[in-house]
């Protein structure tokens, strides 16, 4: 830190993202929640015969991209903000809908960016504790004052909730917003997004990186009602009108244009998924219900940390959080079948070394 | 606006980008300072081979753009923060050394955002105002109190101060920072990043969209002593660790591996930015002395708001600013020379209608 750094900042702690080693090729990377598959031939094609001359300043408002994000979520292009990654977007949104009289609110289990995000705004927050069971009980929303920020499939449980739990939390108090970050939405969850015709309260964050292999690529968006986005899109143009490179902007009408692609690979992905889960089970792992493209995932026969450690001597990168409540767990991403094969032999290697 | 947007923000008056009309082909687009030139073949083709995978998170470190970037400006890569646009860190910086008791200082015209991102961050701020003839006094900013922010050149009259005018204000108080917005100095200004050196309050930012043909990639990056950056990445893992997608830190690195191809498209620019100054000279305009890729020219014949709109009418976007001081201008971005040519012929006989 340097002593020109302003004193605002004391308290913030920076967001700690994934170990992203230079030499990729030799890990198993099961670490940071990308999809194992590239995007579409057809939606590289696209973005390289339709990507704006890069010398020309891209189209600030992505135009056709949320047009035909519109279409594909029964949405109008008007209620679609685009933004650079899902991280920027929520950003926005705790800038946007918190202060010191609307302070956040969201688990004390979830993505490690809410607090950072509140940290960095000055904006107070309350952590309510999940159940034992890492569930969310809605009626803590339903009760708490404050901007709720749920993500859906929860990170790192991957635990859903259920359309109507969202939607009570949203009746329950039409005088706050309400936050669902759908990144992970895609492996087997319902979206809220056709709630905001009916929510003026509700803002729903999605992103490419997950479902539609594009972690890369930087592209997220948000969906609510127009004056929501509205004021999204004030900070936005307030702080880089041009969020979105023109590059991105195509890759992403590119794999809109070919959802099936996508839902295919995240049929896979789910498949997988379902197979570790049982395999894990097998050994003797505890796994919360994930429905997202990742597991969670303890033993009594090893702790967190020292699987992660045993599992990255082995070329298997997770990610253990070393964290309260959750130390015991790892999330690993789901890669392909052959991947996940590497993984499970490590843990049984390194299960039978121990006994 | 929603009812839910923060009252912290009820000052914030968002940046207005130049027109981006979508049908750019029809128009001899002169209004946001764009190169004419694409990025080279060679960077294209760089890029194309060289982009990682798109499913895969993009380097949140850029190191082999840094490591490049830091040889091509003699400065450490732990010196160099890269952003999503230069707007990305200049709002970093505006966050990280301005407060109630660092206000901000810069002249009262220049880069437009500047006051934005003040208001965005609730930081007080003072604007100087130029000189009659639009230079800056450097003494000005040696007695003032604050973190200084010069565009140098500046926008948009393109006006240069020398290196030892700078030098001046960093040390005549080395307790505050001084940045030194760089984004046009590639077309004829000499840069401050040496200095970076000498001074540990100095911060040089700079943009690959004027110069290195990238507007649409959204690629700038910041230079300073290494607690400087260390401030910048502190806010940058708390907002979007991964802000610059992965085709843009390839197209950067494509771009800065042919550096001869960028100096050859400035000293075009250059040729063609003193062909047009004499040929607007010539029919009666009054010109800055502009170091940039653009022109600041008025004319007694004919005001700024009615030679931009005449010029529109006949397909020629320039950029005017209804500011006062300024309103008699108008910013004209220095294209090809066809392009400069349908200019001056578009004004000679917007000016003959007149007569």
């Amino acid at each position: 830190m340097s002593r020109f750094f302003s004193h605002k900042f004391d308290a913030l702690t920076p967001y700690v993202p994934g170990e992203q080693p230079g030499d990729k090729q030799q890990l198993v990377k099961l670490n940071t929640n990308e999809n194992p598959f590239p995007p579409s031939p057809k939606a590289l094609l696209y973005a390289r015969e339709h990507t704006r001359s890069p010398e020309l300043y891209s189209d600030p408002e992505g135009v056709e991209l949320r047009r035909a994000l519109g279409f594909l979520c029964g949405v109008r292009p008007e209620e679609i903000v685009l933004a650079n990654g899902s991280d920027e977007v929520l950003n926005f949104a705790f800038m946007a809908f918190c202060d010191a009289d609307h302070p956040a609110v969201f688990p004390d289990v979830t993505y490690g960016f809410y607090p950072v995000f509140c940290q960095l705004s000055g904006i107070p927050y309350r952590e309510i504790p999940l159940k034992a069971d890492f569930s969310i009980d809605p009626e803590d929303y339903c009760r708490a004052r404050g901007t709720v920020f749920i993500a859906n499939p929860n990170a790192p449980t991957g635990m859903l909730l259920p359309v109507e739990a969202i939607e009570g939390i949203l009746a329950s108090d039409p005088d706050r917003v309400v936050v669902v970050d759908e990144a992970y939405i895609d492996f087997g969850g319902v979206s809220c997004i056709p709630l905001i015709k009916k929510y003026p309260n509700l803002l729903v964050t999605r992103t490419f990186s997950k479902s539609r292999s594009m972690a890369g690529a930087r592209l997220g968006f948000a969906v609510g009602c127009e004056a929501l986005i509205g004021d999204l899109n004030t900070l936005r143009y307030s702080t880089n009108p041009y969020n979105v490179n023109s590059l991105t902007l195509a890759l992403g009408l590119g794999t809109v244009l070919e959802e099936s692609y996508t839902q295919r690979n995240c049929a896979e992905i789910i498949r997988v998924r379902e197979l570790t889960a049982e395999r894990l089970k097998a050994l003797g792992f505890r796994l919360t219900d994930s429905k997202a493209n990742f597991l969670f995932a303890r033993s009594d026969r090893i702790s967190g940390g020292e699987l992660y450690r045993k599992l990255k001597e082995r070329g298997v990168l997770v990610r253990h959080f070393d964290k309260p409540r959750i130390d015991d767990y790892n999330r690993i991403t789901i890669g392909t079948e052959d991947q996940m094969d590497a993984l499970v032999e490590a843990i049984k290697a390194i299960l039978e070394e121990r006994t």
